[in-house]
């Protein structure tokens, strides 16, 4: 017998989109740790985020459809975060800190809404720009990239066969689990989930990250997805982004207020939070730069976290720094998470192994690596290098240099005037695959 | 929103067990072709099948429990044909052929059901023996093999994780399709699912079917599971089997008898089907002695099904004979079924291309190739060689020799005689793998 619910399926029929982003924990946790510390410093300022292709030769506004993207976009727009949310917030440890969002801020959130969007088409791409105050333009970052990462998924799949797709979902979590069985024999693996913003699909990281706890164990450490590790019960991960120095240094007076801000910055953090979470980010403006000129107490940081420099040759140089100023590397912590896969993390872990504290955060390459896997010929499932980007506060321009030219944003004559106050030494272009 | 159906939650809470034959119709079609048969002109042959694990090395009766197997076997006794699936007997097409059932054997079936069985632990395995009419005995042979093939799966992956689980069969349905992407490559193929008996599980096997009907289209032309070909409007295939010559052989009196009933069988049989169904299965006592000996109008049907020598060899000694009888083998079927897989229906096609039409009946290595796709350490769901087989027919021994010794049933004294009677010329050991 053929066993139907009626009304569930009847429900079913009326749906009017299959929405991609159904909460607003349905983000990265290190933008509500960002956004509690905006809130506090930099309430009034205003910030435009914008949607950056980095792949161009994907020309996005010819593959997904804009009413699609302007619904979805609207959808999220429509999303309270949860009473039942918000009470985990509150309630839940995060890195063994209770308490780590103030009663305030979590009543704040309950109020929460995404700003409006501006979106245009422009020679194929879309021009998809955020403004509003930091605090709300910042939190577009996630749901944006989601949105059309996930739109461009469908879009591939659009048409094809029941089997063809159970044959796609197939291949890919074969070749997932080869590589979580390869990193099963990491016996001292740290390893959390970085994968939100570029994902398949909403329901595909779930999967990654369920199959991940199971096989893993404790070696998996959570997800930086912060809806995953509710309902997951695991750890939310995350620290801090670029978009902190971008901004700070955005509304600097003069090219001294610029160099000050790396340090500036972290001395903000230092002021909200406190162990796991005193991980520097430094490369917004170059590695190099930042450790020549940082203060004896940056040392002091549980570690740091190299983002666009190759992960050995980065932490090389940070174990070195360091040593310099007379640390332990082994009580220290480097973070590495800027493009990983399983390759790149073997060789990270048996490099530095007994040298120094290692996490992985595995994101693109876990959440959205389905090359190879489609049983019909598609380019539109591999992954594209697509960020959202601050561009703006105040009306001013914003800027990363990055160690990686390839990963630099904003206007060339900013670009060249931070680089006159940083330097570009130690800066080395490589292709951003993911 | 989490929705349930409690209701059918509920129920599923009670079920008693999970029925691994759940319609008479899961069997193979040339059971119901030879039922046919059998009943007008052997109504009242008493036959006893039995089944035989060639693989002694896997000890059945310490991996299945013994209650869980006559739970699933009473099941199975307790099912009748349902009025849909007479219906679609009586109404549907075979080969082209309208009313291939007559009404009477319709009405017949109405009241059918399986017969008792005989079940002890002998050894470490089971002796399964099902006693009884022919018509009854014999209905037994595909539901006991799905039950024991089936019953043997789930015991090796009882208490597995739930992502084990998901990535076993999403390895398994990678690796059909890679085999279904290679046979896609042969623009003239004509194959059928025939992996009832030996199959992983009855809903793997659906699953394989519909792919394969996805993607091949055309050339999967139909699944000799009558229910399956039902429920995906898939032509039914089959025709006969050994148990037609080895009970005749049981009851034939005298060495001259015996000598003749190979092509007495062929008679019967062409009294009751045409066309596609006259199909000669050349290989119970020894395909060599049964070409040397046969009448000029074997030639003059439709194919072969050698069915234990190579296929290659096989195929080239019956064009040889047809070619002998002035037939010409471009017009003539040849049927590949025993133990096929990719590389050799790759090889048999072809070798044989534009020589002789061609049909190919996959089987074991279709509906239960789990070979390597366990992300566990577990020998137990390599298929196994396990048959039933007719022993014995009005209390008389019943032997086949094969043209692989290694396929051979029966007493030795018996085989000895039967050896004397055909000869035991071209016969060849080979491994016997599924």
């Amino acid at each position: 017998m053929v066993y139907t619910d009626i009304a569930n399926r009847t429900y079913n029929h009326n749906w009017r989109l299959d929405p991609i982003v159904r909460s607003l924990l349905d983000t990265d946790f290190y933008k509500l740790l960002m956004l509690q510390m905006i809130r506090h410093l930099y309430p009034e300022v205003q910030a435009t985020f914008k949607l950056i292709n980095r792949t161009q030769s994907v020309r996005l506004a010819e593959v997904i459809d804009e009413g699609e993207l302007r619904a979805q976009l609207d959808h999220a727009r429509s999303v309270r975060f949860g009473k039942k949310e918000l009470i985990w917030l509150a309630g839940n440890s995060f890195y063994g800190e209770r308490q780590m969002f103030s009663p305030d801020f979590i009543a704040w959130l309950a109020d929460f809404r995404l700003p409006d969007y501006d979106l245009r088409k422009v020679d194929g791409q879309y021009e998809l720009c955020f403004h509003g105050p930091w605090t709300h333009s910042s939190m577009w970052e996630i749901p944006a990239l989601a949105i059309i990462n996930e739109l461009r998924s469908r879009a591939a799949m659009k048409g094809r066969g029941r089997f063809e797709l159970d044959v796609l979902y197939a291949r890919a979590k074969a070749k997932l689990w080869e590589k979580v069985e390869r990193l099963a024999q990491l016996p001292d693996l740290v390893i959390s989930d970085f994968g939100t913003r570029r994902r398949h699909g909403f329901l595909w990281q779930r999967w990654c990250v369920e199959a991940l706890k199971e096989r893993l164990g404790r070696r998996f450490i959570g997800s930086s997805n912060v809806l995953l590790a509710m309902d997951a019960d695991l750890e939310a991960i995350g620290t801090n982004a670029h978009e902190l120095p971008m901004v700070l240094a955005a509304l600097a007076e003069g090219d001294e207020g610029l160099a000050a801000v790396p340090y500036r910055v972290l001395e903000d953090w230092r002021n909200h939070y406190a162990g796991n979470l005193l991980v520097v980010l430094p490369d917004a403006f170059g590695t190099a730069a930042f450790l020549r000129h940082a203060p004896d107490w940056v040392a002091d940081w549980t570690g740091f976290r190299p983002d666009s420099a190759p992960p050995i040759e980065a932490g090389e140089r940070i174990i070195r720094w360091w040593r310099e100023k007379g640390r332990d590397p082994r009580s220290k912590l480097l973070i590495f998470s800027d493009g990983m896969d399983v390759d790149s993390i073997e060789a990270t872990y048996r490099h530095f192994a007994g040298r120094v504290r290692m996490s992985f955060g595995w994101g693109t390459n876990l959440t959205n690596d389905f090359r190879g896997c489609a049983p019909f010929a598609t380019t539109g499932l591999d992954p594209i290098s697509l960020v959202c980007k601050v561009v703006e506060a105040n009306g001013r321009p914003a800027v990363k240099l990055s160690d990686n030219p390839a990963k630099a944003t904003g206007e060339p004559e900013e670009i060249a005037r931070y680089l006159q106050v940083f330097g570009g030494e130690g800066r080395l272009e490589k292709e951003v695959e993911v």
